[in-house]
């Protein structure tokens, strides 16, 4: 090894593999002018070729790419050992073993970066390991898959749930099985790995409570607009009564709200603190060339030395059933004393109604809803009693609300 | 000086400056237990104590947060050349005298930090640095000032620009003689470090073309929402021609810009690079406690080594002369012959005319028009021309249109 060579060993080659050793190629000559050290790739492992043991020998740095929980973990966690820094994109990983990959890391004062893991391009994390280390956050709202953010786009200009997710995958957006995206459990996965950060709490996936977009219908995307809401699938991390509440969910939010003008197949998060009041970072959701330039970064952020090893966690308590506004639409005959009975279950839940807005008449009439701020499991008891109701059509619908409340 | 002690020498003790003790004390403990250092302040200058020479010795780094060049400029020099780290929240010494800065501090391989100097809470100088040293940069669209920004959005929604600055004023988001933000010096000096950044390149205050909201009318925005536009003070720093361009003026935005919904005294920096297609970040333009946790997260950087000293320049020659699209508007009679007048002149200028409204009627008529790109001086030269007609009734107005290119 030349000392003026800073040896990469690139584990995996695929989409993002690829576009990582071509950018790195295009950008070793200006990377080498800031850091003295020009990065170069010393060795590649794929199914087909390498071994990982005389690449690890041979590198400075590895960086992870192959996706998936095995061997990608067993690769990190044994370069780490050796003492060396680690690069990952490895959302799924990071979000089921990530405590695991933190302690190693913090045990041997070796540096982990995981940018692209999370927002695709958007420097999340490095904004909030960096910038906002001097300020305590109280909440991160994120729109952390660009595919489901392209679905409701488009279902907002008036198109199906089914062919929207068809011009997705068209488009390159989806993939030909969506259900990781649809289904809310990638957002899960990147919040999970959000909170992490933010509030220093380990958060594994299965702990993040997830709801998708496949049961989003149009005409709940017409109805928000008539009441000046836009449609998002938004990633929640906040503190709540002393602990911690991480979610994903469908959720209208006011016109105003930084991450309602987000549109199509990008990603966006909000981050708010006291002090700050609110920062919003947005771009692109990641293609290849884009998540490379996201790891890229992690690779020059540990040439200059620029990034640290893991804090240590400090647990926060999971909280489980938290308060929101909701969005209630009941699909019902409208007879005479059906409103009473709505709103009396409604007033024994405690859920109290902000406005109403009734269509349709007869057998087919709608009676759309939003409450203010409410326990979920109040809310929930609500729905199962009005949907016991033999006035009511079909299963009643609900979905969050986000208010201005913080600025 | 305790071992685990991190001693800060504070010069300035106004807004900021006590803010910014007041957020590291509240911090102190958190930062510690990350750093396992705590950060304390040895010592206060102001114009009425301390002694500069003193506060120095007794530190580990300098935060100036005085404002001004002089004496600022001299602190910062002596306390680099002497070794010590410093941040700084300056924007007016940065963009006037940031290459000096930036070349002491190289020499002396220390850090200077500025975040807090360009865009108040919105870590845009961090992004710069580190995620997008990957990448290179091929144009920065900044609202860098946040006042006005509120004056161009109460003026969106119906106010005089008179009324709109008063009502800036009275929220204590304008100051009592608001002439450096309005004029757009305020915006061209953060343009000038932000193109630095960007760019590697040095530009001084003094080489950032400006031009202010004064002169904007209410009418411009109305006939803005027509064409489905929004009008924001906007800096942009760009690759053009092989040279950088840099500059500061009012410009329409197409709808689906990711600036054209910024709305009140916000800050956003949209940074546009071919491997990243674009970043947005946002956030509230400073207040005391935000500028102060801007600085704190420098501190916090230069803490944990997370920042390196400044690269070398690469001197890009800067152009003056750049192509924009233009909203042209012509208070003019209306009578035979003039259009055929308009368009001859904008023709021999090689001006092109993408739409036309026409309003009003005989004497009192009005043509606004946008025009596909064009070099400026070229625009210049026809609205010159055009200004001669006695049937124009008063100086052409133009303002900028920035236009959806890039993704």
């Amino acid at each position: 090894m030349a000392a003026d060579r800073f040896n990469i060993g690139l584990l995996g080659f695929g989409t993002v593999g690829s576009a990582f050793a071509q950018l790195l190629e295009e950008r070793a000559g200006e990377i080498e002018r800031f850091n003295e050290r020009r990065p170069v790739i010393s060795g590649v492992l794929t199914r087909a070729r390498g071994s990982f043991e005389e690449i690890l020998a041979g590198s400075d740095l590895l960086v992870e790419l192959m996706g998936g929980i095995e061997p990608a973990r067993e690769y990190l966690l044994t370069a780490m050992r050796s003492g060396k820094d680690v690069v990952s994109a490895n959302k799924a990983l990071l979000s089921q073993h990530g405590e695991e990959l933190f302690e190693t890391a913090r045990e041997r004062g070796v540096r982990l970066r995981f940018e692209a893991a999370v927002a695709g391009v958007v420097p999340v994390v490095r904004v909030l390991e960096e910038s906002l280390s001097a300020t305590p956050i109280e909440r991160v709202h994120g729109i952390v898959n660009g595919t489901t953010n392209f679905i409701l786009t488009e279902m907002t200009h008036g198109s199906s749930y089914a062919a929207a997710l068809g011009e997705a995958q068209r488009r390159g957006f989806a993939e030909a099985d969506p259900s990781d995206d649809v289904s809310g459990r990638d957002a899960a996965a990147k919040m999970a790995i959000l909170a992490r950060l933010a509030f220093g709490t380990p958060v594994h996936l299965r702990e993040v409570r997830y709801e998708g977009i496949e049961h989003l219908r149009s005409d709940d995307l017409e109805y928000a607009r008539e009441l000046g809401l836009g449609l998002k699938l938004i990633g929640t991390a906040e503190r709540r009564d002393g602990g911690l509440s991480v979610r994903v969910h469908p959720a209208f939010l006011y016109a105003g709200h930084p991450l309602a003008s987000v549109a199509g197949p990008f990603n966006a998060v909000t981050v708010e603190s006291e002090a700050i009041t609110e920062i919003t970072i947005s771009g692109p959701g990641a293609g290849g060339r884009q998540t490379a330039s996201a790891v890229l970064g992690d690779v020059v952020s540990v040439m200059t030395g620029g990034a640290r090893p893991p804090a240590p966690p400090l647990a926060l308590p999971l909280i489980e059933d938290v308060q929101s506004a909701f969005y209630l639409h009941l699909e019902m005959a409208d007879r005479p004393g059906v409103l009473a009975a709505v709103t009396r279950v409604l007033g024994e839940q405690g859920v109290s109604i902000k406005s109403v807005v009734q269509r349709g008449l007869g057998e087919n009439a709608r009676l759309v809803m939003v409450t203010h701020p409410v326990l979920e499991s109040r809310l929930r008891a609500a729905v199962d009693e009005l949907g016991e109701f033999e006035f009511v059509r079909s299963v009643p619908r609900t979905i969050r609300v986000i208010e201005e409340e913080f600025i």
